[in-house]
Formats: C-alpha cells, sequence, structure tokens
C-alpha cells in the first residue's frame, strides 16, 4: 500500500535544513570527523529501515548530505509513501566520507521523525480502509516542521487540514465564548471572510450542533463525543456538512469511531507524539 | 521531586518563537479570532495540565503570548522542573483575548512537547534514582529544537552530554573504520583538539573495549552490550575513565541495565519519541 | 463612510517595517539628519492628506518613527478605513526631532501608497454600494508587502480572496490544458486538497461553464467576458456557486459589470496600479 | 529607443526574489498546481507583452522560475532598456510545468511594475529628448524595492539620484527649520561630511536661492516653483552648481518645466505611481 | 582633546550585536555562569580603560549587557570622541550578575576594538593638528564591522571617506587598464553616476595626474608617491580639485606627507592593524 | 614549516562572505566598476603576497569571487598553513572583470586579517619550537569572526581552546567571587555539567593554585604570574592537569614563559591586535 505525496520544491525546506545542520555543527564544526577523516576519503552509505515502516522525507533528509558537498549523489529504491520491511536499503549515498558522517544524524533525526508520522498515519488510515472516513492531522505540530510533519501525514494516507491560523476559519469554543453564542460568532466570520474561506464550527452536544447546522458553514467538528453521540450528530447533519470527530482517537478506537459514518477524524498525537521510525546509515569507506 | 535547570536567556529561544508563531499565522493572520474577537476584549486564561507529568517550558511556552501583546501578563504557580498532578493550574495568563486565543497552539504545541519529554526522562531518573548512573541524552533531538529539548532533559533530572558535533570527539564505528582502528582514531584526534575538548570513543566489543581504555580517552561508549557484558566492561574500564552504556534503553530495561554500574545511560528516545504531556487552556473571557 | 479593517499584529509588519528603514538608512545613515540636527532636538510633526481620500496603514506607518526612538508618541485622529478630505492631520508624532527627520520618507511611502489603494479600492465599493457585488483584490500586489495591500483593500470596503496559492485552489486555463479538460482538473483537485480549501474554476466561454458548474466546485471566475454574456452566465450558475467576474473592470464599468448579478468583481490594478495618495509631514521644532 | 543599464548582481535580487516567492507559496505551496500537474510534465511559456512600452526587469523576473527548478532554460528576445510593442513575446521559459505555473504570478508582479516604471520614466525622457535636461527618481519608491525601482527609471532612461540617506546630503526645508537658516545648515553639513559627499539644498524662493548659492554647495532644489520663478532660479545660479526642479511635474508639463534650463527635473510618481505594464505568460504543456 | 560623532541609532548595531553574543553563547549558552551564579545575584562592574587612549563604542559596547537582561543600567563618566588616562572607569554596569559575566568578553572586544581604531587615529589627527591636512580612512575594514570602524574613526578625529562601492566613483588603476585610460574612465563614470556622486581617480604619476586633472573629477588620489613628487603633485593640481594621500602612511611619517599640502591622508592600517586598546572589567557582587 | 588545518565547509562561512560582500556594495552596487566595466570583459588576476608571512583564509577569501559570477575559476599555488616570501603568487583568479574588481577588496580583506593572526601565531609557535609549550588562542576575536579566525590560529600552529562559553568551564576570578571561593565554585560546576566539559580555574597565586588542584579539575590558568611564581606552579601542579599560562605573552617573552614547563601559553593579542598581512592583486584584463 501506498500514497504518493505531490513532492516539496527544495526551496520550501532547505533553509530548516541548513538552520538544523548549523545546529549541530555549532560554530566549531564536527570536531571528530574534522580530525580523524582526510577531505579526500570517499565513502558510501546505506540508509536503511531498521524496522518496519512507511516512508516520508526520503528527499529531504538525504538533500542534507548535498549542503556539505555538491558531488554527493543520492540513489533512492523507495519513494515516500511507500511501505518498507525491516532492513530495506532506502537510498545509497556516494561522495566524501567526510561530508556523510557530519550530516549522518540531521539526515537520520529527519527521517526517523517524518517516517514515524508517515507509519502511525498510515496504521490508522489501514484501520478504516474499507470506510469513507478520511484521517486528517491537526496543528499540534512541532514547531518549525509543520510543512514537513503534514507532508508526512499525506504521505502516510492522510489527508490535509488547514495548514495554520490564516487557512480557514475554526470557530472552537473560546471563540463561542467571546462571541456570546455559536450564531453570533458563524455571523461575524461570515461577514469578514472571502468565499474561498470554510467555516468549520466546533461543537460538543447535539444541541450546539443543533444551532450549528443551521447556519452557512461549512464544517462541523464533533469534539469529544461518545460512539452512540457521535452516530446522532453524524444523522442530523446534513449531507452538506462535513462532518469530523476528534478527541482521543487511537489505533484502537478509529475503527469505532468511523463506524459512526463521520466523513473525518482528526488525530493530533500522529504529528505530536508519534514515536520515530528506527532508520541508520550503513557506511563504508570506498577510498 | 524536582530539578531546576539553570534558566535559559529569552535571546536563545524568542527567535524559534517567533518563526513558529509566524508559522501558524501564515501570512493572513489568525482568520477567526480576527473575524470574531474584539480587539478590546480582555481574558483570563489557566494553562491547565491535564495529565501528571513533569513541568518543562512553562517560561518559553508563555512568552508566546507577550509577542502579540506587550500587555499580557503571566504568573506562574510552578517551576521548570517540577512534578504536577492532572489538573493543575500551571500558570494564568491575563491580557488580550485576541492575543490569547491566537498565540495558544503554538504555546501549547512547545509546553506539551518540552513537558513530554521532562516527564519521561524523570520516569528514568526514579528509576535509578538509588543508584550512581545519570541519564543523559544524545543528538537525537528535533531539528530546531535541540537547546530546548536539552533544557527538557535536564528539567527531568537527566545530566547533559554534548550538545552537538563541535563539543566533544565521540569517535564511533564509522570514524574507527575510516581511520583503520581506535588507535589510530583516538591518535588523529588526540593531537587535533584542544585540551578542553574530551574524546569518547564508542566499543561494540570487549575486545575494542580493551583497545580504547589503554589510550588518552575520557570516556567509553558501551553500545548495545548485554547486562553481562555491559558488567564486564564496566570492570575492565579504569576508574578515570567514564563509562556510557546505550542502546534501546527503556523504562522496564534501565534498572538492569545501571546494575552494571555504568555512570551513565543515554537514551535517544526521550526526545525523538516520548509522547507529549497534554496541555490545555481554560479560557474565560473577562471584559 | 468607512470601513474598519481588523488590527495588524506588531509582528506582521515590524520586520518589513525595519527592511525598509534600513533600505534608506543604508549603511552610513541619514548624513544629512546626523550632521545638521541634534540628538537632543524635540520636534512635533503632523501627518496631513494633501488630497482627499481613503486612509490606510497608519498605524504602520507612525511605527516607523519608534524604531528609531522608544520616546516618539503617536496621536491619530483618524482611523484606517475612514475618508478624509484635503488638508486633514490625521495623526501628530511628537518626540526626537532626528528620529522623526529620519523616518519621514519611509513612513509617507507606505502611508501614501496603502492609502491610495484604499481610496481606489472605496470609489469602486461606492459605485456598486447599492448592489450585492462585492470588490474582491487579486494576487497581483507589489512583492513583500501583499500582507499591507491586502489590509488596505478590506480597509477601502473590498473582502478578502485568497491570499495566496496555499489558500485555496484556483483552476485556471493553463492547469485546464495540462490536466486535458475541466473536469480532469477539478477531479484532481477534489482528490487531493482538504474539506476546508474550497475550489474555483476560471472559465471563459458558457461551453467551459456548463462543464465547470456540473462539477462540486465553489466557485467560477468568469474571465473577461462582455456583459451579456456575463449576464448569461451568471443566470446558468446554480445558487451553490459563487460568481466573479474578472478582467480590466474600472470605475467607469464596474457598475454595468455588477448589472450582470455576479457575487464578486476581482480588480487587480487597485494593488498594482492605484496611485498613492499624496500625504506629507508638516514639521515644526519645539525644543 | 533604448537605454542600457548596467546589469545587476544576481545576489542583489536573490534574496528578494525568494521572499517574494515564498510570500506567494505560503506555507502549503500551490495546492492548485501541485494537485493537478505532474512533476514530470515539461511546458513552454511566452513572457509576452500586453501592451506597447519600455522593458525592464526581464533578468530579474525571469529568475523566479529558476528558483523552483535547476532546470529551467530562459532565451530573452530583448533586453531591459529596449521599447516594445505590443503582443512581442519578450522571452521564452522552458522547462517544468509545476515550476512555471507556480512562479508566474510572481515573476509578472516584478516585470509588469518595472516596465510600467520604465514606460513613464521613458516618456519623461523623450519629451525633453532635445533638450539638456534629464530626468531623475526620487526616494518616493516602494518599501524593499529601491535597488530595483531605481534600476528601472535607468532602464526608462533616467539618470541616477542619491540612493538613499547615506548617499548625499540633501538640506529640505525642516532641516533648515531646526539649524536657523540656510548658511547655518550647510555649514555644519559641510563641517562633517567627507568629500565625496554632495550637498544639495532645497528652495522655495529666490531669496532663500540667493543665500543659498553663496554657500559652497553642489546642487540646488527648486521645490514647487512656477515657470516663471523656474527660469529665474536657472539664470541666478552660478554654472558649477546642478539645479533640479521639483513638484508633481507630469508629462504635459515637464517640456515647460524643462524649458526653464534647468539640469533635472524629479518625479517621484514614476516609482510610487506609474501604472504597471501589462504583461502575461502563453504557455503551452510540451509533454 | 576630543571629537563626537554622531551617535549611531541602536537599529544600526543591535543586530550585529545579537549576533556577537550568539557567536560567543553558542548553542548551550554560559557553562560556567549558568552553573555557578544565581540568577538572582545582582552585581555591579566598572568597564576600566587599562591604558590610556580615545574612547569609541562605549553605547554599543554597554548595550550588550542590556540584550541579556532587561534591567541592566548603565551610567558613563565619558563619551566617545574623550581622551582617557589609564585606569579611567569609563561607566559602570549594575544588574543581573548572571547578565554582566556572560556578556563581558562581548562587550569588551567591542570596545577594545574600536577604542584601539580611534587612539590610532587620534595620534595621526594630533600630529597634523596645526595642518589643513585631514586623515581620512578606506574600505580596508573588518568584513561586518564597517560602520562602527568607521564611527570608531570619527571618534577619533578623522574624517570621512566613501562607505563602499555604492557610495562615490573612485577610479583605480584597474579601471584605467579596462577602460584603456583615464580620459576614457572618467567619461564613462561622468556619463553613467548622478549628480550626488563624487568621482576620485587614482594617480602613480604626475603625468596622470595631468590627464587626470584637466577632466570633470572632484578628487585625485596620489597613490604612493614620494615626498618631492606629492608636493608637485598638490601645486599643479587646481584648487577645486581634492587631493588626497595614500600609501603606508604612519605615524612617523604623516607630518612629513602633510607638509606637502594634500587635503586628505587615508589610511588603511587604523581600521585592519591597529593594536585594541586594553579595556577590563571590575566586578562586584553586590547581593 | 606549516600547519594544516582541517578545511572549513563552506555553509560554514558563505553567509558571512555575502555580509561582507552587502555590506561594502551597499543598495545601489560598484558604481565605478559598473559604468567603467562591460558586463562581457573577462581579466585574471595574481593574488600577491607583498610580504613574507603565513597564509590563511586563501579558500574562503577566494570564494569571494565566486558570489558575484558562477564562471570565476581559482588556481591555487599555496595552501593554508604554508610560509610564503614576499611577492609570493598565491592564487589565480579567472573570469568576468566586473566580479573580480567589485569582490576585491572584501577578499582581500579577509585574507589580510587571516593571514595576519596566522603569521602572528607561528613566530610564536616557531619560537618555542623546542619545548614542549603549545600556543592556544582566546576568546578575544573580532565579532562575527571567531570561526574564521580560530582557523587562521591553526594555520599559524596553534592548538585549539574553548571556542566559546559553551565549550567548557573556565572559572574566572569573578565566578569565584560570586561562588565564594574556588571550591564552592567547582563544586556547582562539577554537579551541573556533563562528562563530556572540562573545568578549567583561574587562580593568580600559588595558594589559589593549591585549592585548585586539590579540586576535581581538568586544567588551570595560570594567569599574570612572573617566571619564577609560574615555574614554581608548575612544579606543584599534578601532571594530570593541564597548565595554561595567560597574561600579555609577547615573541620577546614567549619563550621564557614556555620555559616555566606550562602546557598552554594563550595569547589574545594575536586575534584582537596582529597587523593584517600585506596582499593585493595584480589585475589585468584578458579580452
Amino acid at each position: 500500500m501506498s500514497a504518493t505525496p505531490a513532492p516539496l520544491h527544495r526551496m520550501q525546506y532547505l533553509p530548516m535544513l541548513r538552520s538544523a545542520l548549523s545546529e549541530d555543527l555549532g560554530a566549531a564544526g564536527d570536531l571528530t570527523t574534522d580530525a580523524i577523516v582526510d577531505p579526500a576519503t570517499s565513502a558510501r552509505a546505506d540508509v536503511v529501515a531498521r524496522t518496519a515502516g512507511r516512508v516520508a522525507g526520503l528527499d529531504v533528509a538525504t538533500a542534507t548530505f548535498g549542503l556539505l558537498d555538491d558531488d554527493i549523489t543520492v540513489d533512492r529504491n523507495v519513494r515516500d509513501g511507500n511501505d518498507v520491511t525491516a532492513r530495506t536499503v532506502l537510498a545509497t549515498v556516494r561522495g566524501s566520507a567526510r561530508a556523510i558522517l557530519t550530516a549522518e544524524r540531521v539526515a537520520l533525526n529527519l527521517l526517523g521523525r517524518l517516517s514515524g508520522i508517515a507509519t502511525a498515519t498510515a496504521a490508522l488510515v489501514a484501520a478504516v480502509d474499507d470506510q469513507r472516513t478520511q484521517i486528517v492531522p491537526t496543528r499540534k505540530t512541532t514547531p518549525g516542521l509543520r510543512l514537513l510533519e503534514r507532508y508526512a501525514v499525506r504521505a502516510g494516507g492522510g489527508m490535509d487540514h488547514r495548514f495554520g491560523l490564516a487557512d480557514g476559519v475554526l470557530i472552537k469554543d473560546n471563540h463561542i465564548a467571546v462571541a456570546g453564542g455559536i450564531t453570533a460568532a458563524v455571523g461575524r466570520a461570515r461577514d469578514r471572510v472571502g468565499h474561498m474561506v470554510n467555516i468549520e464550527v466546533e461543537v460538543d452536544t447535539l444541541e450546539q450542533l443543533e444551532e450549528a447546522v443551521a447556519l452557512d458553514i461549512d464544517a462541523v467538528l464533533l469534539d469529544n463525543m461518545d460512539s452512540a453521540t457521535l452516530a446522532a450528530a453524524v444523522r442530523r447533519t446534513p449531507e452538506r456538512i462535513i462532518t469530523e470527530a476528534s478527541g482521543g482517537v487511537t489505533s484502537a478506537t478509529v475503527r469505532a469511531v468511523a463506524a459512526s459514518g463521520v466523513d473525518l477524524i482528526s488525530v493530533g498525537w500522529v504529528t505530536h507524539s508519534a514515536p520515530a521510525l528506527d532508520v541508520g546509515l550503513d557506511f563504508s569507506p570506498t577510498s
């Protein structure tokens, strides 16, 4: 099984990659490698998945090596969105031994994190594969890495949600509290935002749902409802309004939640708490 | 139980915080809050731990609110390094409702991640509390967040390891392969690096250990050894050389590893795979 | 008449303001003022509209003075979105004469440009005031200033359109050419984008319109149609799909275009070709 | 007719170009193109002037495409400073369809703006072609784009003025007010600035002119004078002092102003209010 | 004796100061101070000149402390441009002991360097005090510090020269070689540059001088001439053209060079090779 | 004689190089070269040492030319760390005359400064060549250039010291004053810092030395001691603790200081006060 997200442009991640490498290099650089490895030494290194999982971030991660040496080459065996078994060689990097050893940790940190997110997402997606429900991410991402973590969710087979605060109106309980009610909040939003912006409203109860779906909204976020309430909520929501369930959905519960018929299930933990995939580098000097 | 890391200077994290907020704001800003919340509305928000854990990043996270409004005030009830029970109010934020709602997600993302790391570390530290072994982190951190994640480890009671490639020599298997042996690698490093730089050597076997400890090194990394080998390795290492065990150590195995008598146990997963602590904001408009 | 856009956060424009001031200061600073004006001299300066128009950017522009001196004060007489007559004093700046003279040009350049955009927009909005049609901007903005220029359009009474490439799908002729048809293009987009993203399709003919409105789209861009075709197009578009007219609409033609019944008229020239409003500074030393 | 400004170095504008592209890409990138266009699709696109005008910014604008794909090629048919008729193909871009479509708007926004400035300047220059008077720009430029807008003025046949506050002393009415007179102001400036810095003084009346030209100054700015006063002013100014007329000069009045014999006429509106030239992209997929 | 340069704006040097502090702090911060000094400890520190000299950079250097703590206060006893004797307390810094100790080295590095430049310049200025000749700097400054080093020259009593490549035309031997002669080079420059830009020509011989002074130039650089040739050159140069001598002028030779009657003597070594002034911090904890 | 420091990665210095070039280019660029030199003109330029010395920074400095033109080639005759005689051609640069002339000053400023540091260091190193003592640098470097200046020290044959505040604990008199004694200060540091961090203590007297060497420290800084005291201090320090002498050591005194038997002599002046090496460019147009 696989999902193929549209590739990112290099200008979308190179600055982040340079910062990450600078963070590890510090001011004085790689003391160990600089002392031990002759700049003329070449090497070959296989990027290997130590455990099975869904790959994400292979292009991004291996671009790290090229930041240190223009002549590094990378041959990929798999693509982002592919599932791999343990011990799969994902890609082979060839070139300056010094560049490979110095960039190794940054490359693996990224690849492990993004593949971990894709793997966790893919498991959820697989669990509801026979249903119409789609898995979507949240804004609970790592500061500075949202673009890549969202990309990893897509590699895991998830759909997208709004990227950030500027990409859609999501009216939450606190907005409702300030506005003095759902109807007032939606009214103000509808008056202000352009025609390309969708409005989603978070509701905690069926009463709130009733108020929300009577308004000109595009989606409704059914927050922390039990299965019965969720199913009732889906039934009471008109077809034209997207339903999204959220709140502590895990691999164990995702099928039950999907059974309610919701369009979307959003999960924060795939980006904030999924364990990294174990990836490593099998290295050998070649000259 | 608690650990109090030296506080960070604001200039060490404000640029990261600005980037994180910009990432969420996008170009067009918080469409929802801007449409619904009057700029003159004030609010009070309690930052709450939804589950028990060790707090880290409270100053950093709450500084996010101040980036959007100079008049925000933050009153803290606990300090980084404190253990808290579920439903503890960690801090109270007062000021512009608009600023609080817009900065909320970035603040919580950081606080949850850092407290998650501190909580995971604290559990390991507690498990070996009656022993001399200390828990230390690795370079397997999130790109761009190493400073904060290392701080979180200290808040969890961990000691520090080298921050990055420039802060100590750690000779790994690949360096040894390039140099043609441990003795050659250490020799080159000792000739090159200054007197403030320590040298640690990674060894996989007792034979390698024997070669390493005969050299002028400061620490030895005992990689992926079983308990018996580890204990033997510790016995064969002279007092003056620090011993560090690494490789898949979990809460379940940490006591057994510590029983070998190693000085340090390094754990990558506390920074790359620890789940975030569940933190939230209890918000109420005040005017 | 006036329109009040939600105020921007200072962190959304201060970096741009610093760059603009640095661009004018160069490396060596304001040679004239530094040579002539004693740092201790104070002054008062009225920011004045030399001609009538709609104000936009007053907070942003006057924040420039504060970048050079913490003790500058600004008292505003009007707000963004207000209409003013010629010779209106918009705000009064008090403080260091040196800071005021050095920052003057940057402040006026911004205020003039943004107010020019607001003024042009307001004229279009006024022309169709008795109709349901709204004026919206395009992505034809000045590189680096889109946030502010879009804000100025809102101050002029315009609604918003998608901010950039990431904020909605707008399928243009070239996308249709690549996809091999409207149906194919919409299909691919619908499969890929999340539920918060709207899809708009550009059509040049009624045949294309027919194909487009049969699909699951949210808006249709009626490009460069004459009045009769436009009216026909609006009639053939179902209520649930927003209609947008574009293509060379001016103050002279906007009423006629609106008469077709379109929901939105988009105009690029208000951001790329509107003349700046004439604003100046009436300055007097006070000590 | 044409004017050939010295080409800019790429490092002088690439950072601005990257910012402009980032502004349009947002965090999530080009949703439309990413969803619809296969990364392997190639295309050819002609950059076309829709109306006649003077070209400026062709190298800069077309460099945008290369930021997204290293293999883009650009063949230019004209050079900056050339006059073109409507429907002229200025350049042909070949390569990744995805890169071309995503970068299109930024490239056209820049090319349109800069060519608009060049076109407006060229019209003024042509109007006084048979006279010794030269057209010069002011500091009334768009924040962040002064380098490019000044370049566009040169492509239009204009001469240069001081770039910013650090590139010459221009003593204006407010400086004179602070100093307590022209003589005092010039004295302070002459004492302070180096031998490579010229001093120009703004005067509103013939009395002020008389005071100014008696001093060691290099140029005099004759501000907002009517034709008769201007002519008198030019006569009373010694040969060694450059005369510059400013204040609301348009295409309609420029010949009359030049008839006064002034050396320079400065016009702010060519940079702050000139309409953009209408430029577009004729695109066709090639594979 | 003293010279008072116009003060710099904080925005002109704060970014450089932040970079310098970050360079010293590294990623992990001040390990020593963080481990030893309680954040609550206050201190007082006198900034002291260990040897006599001319002060420059006191405001800039002491601003470093404020970057780490908002509550630091600085009381200055002298101003930039003042001469001080050994052991003079230049300023007293009070506030967080931690901030003072961490920022100390960056502050002293800057103050020592800038005061060293001012001291060297002041010695040259004093040596020709009874003559009309002025001392000017070159572009031989430290990368990244030109603004501050030029300021230090002014604090030493020197005049300014062009700041960089954009601030005046200086035609050197290599430009002449490319152009095929002085006359051709000056002609091209005069045609291209605006009226605020002065033109200076470097000449090595009296023959070259003769060619140069016949042209419309503003200054002539007499490069590496012996005293007799220099005197002859000054005599042959018309009054309206500034003469500048350059080439290995030291404290020992500056009077002899000035005796030739040149207007300016430029010296590169005051910025690239002047020894730093010895400055230190006398520190005492106060609580 | 020569010393070969490990080469720096280009990403470690390119941003600094771009800033330095931007500083010189200003906003408007190289007015002289742009006016006089046709973009199509090629040239050859020899980078020449005008006086004898030790070379450092040749790769870094010549990379400046490539920032302005991709087709520049550089052929090096020597390597960093080599000694050269006066008039040695260090490297030959070929390519765009415009790029060479515009980048010349930045390239030479860097090469001169770094070679000056290397030359000064090499003289000290040579003076103690027959002894075990090594020369090490301090943190008294130029803001923004520490990485390069430290590299130059290594090219001069010096060893390294801690790079900055994060790379080792150096307990100075002020830290001792705050802590209330050496023992307390060392105790706090040892408790806080990781096993890869060495601790060095500054002592002024033999009494302080006695207290320090009884503690678990790695090095001792013998500050400003006379020869006899220094020799006594070395004798009283156990073998396992590194001894470092500091305080006004010059070429004249370095042998005497080394005779005390100290391991290291640290010298601040090689980075803050060494005169630049005289380097120049011999340029000739080739087409």
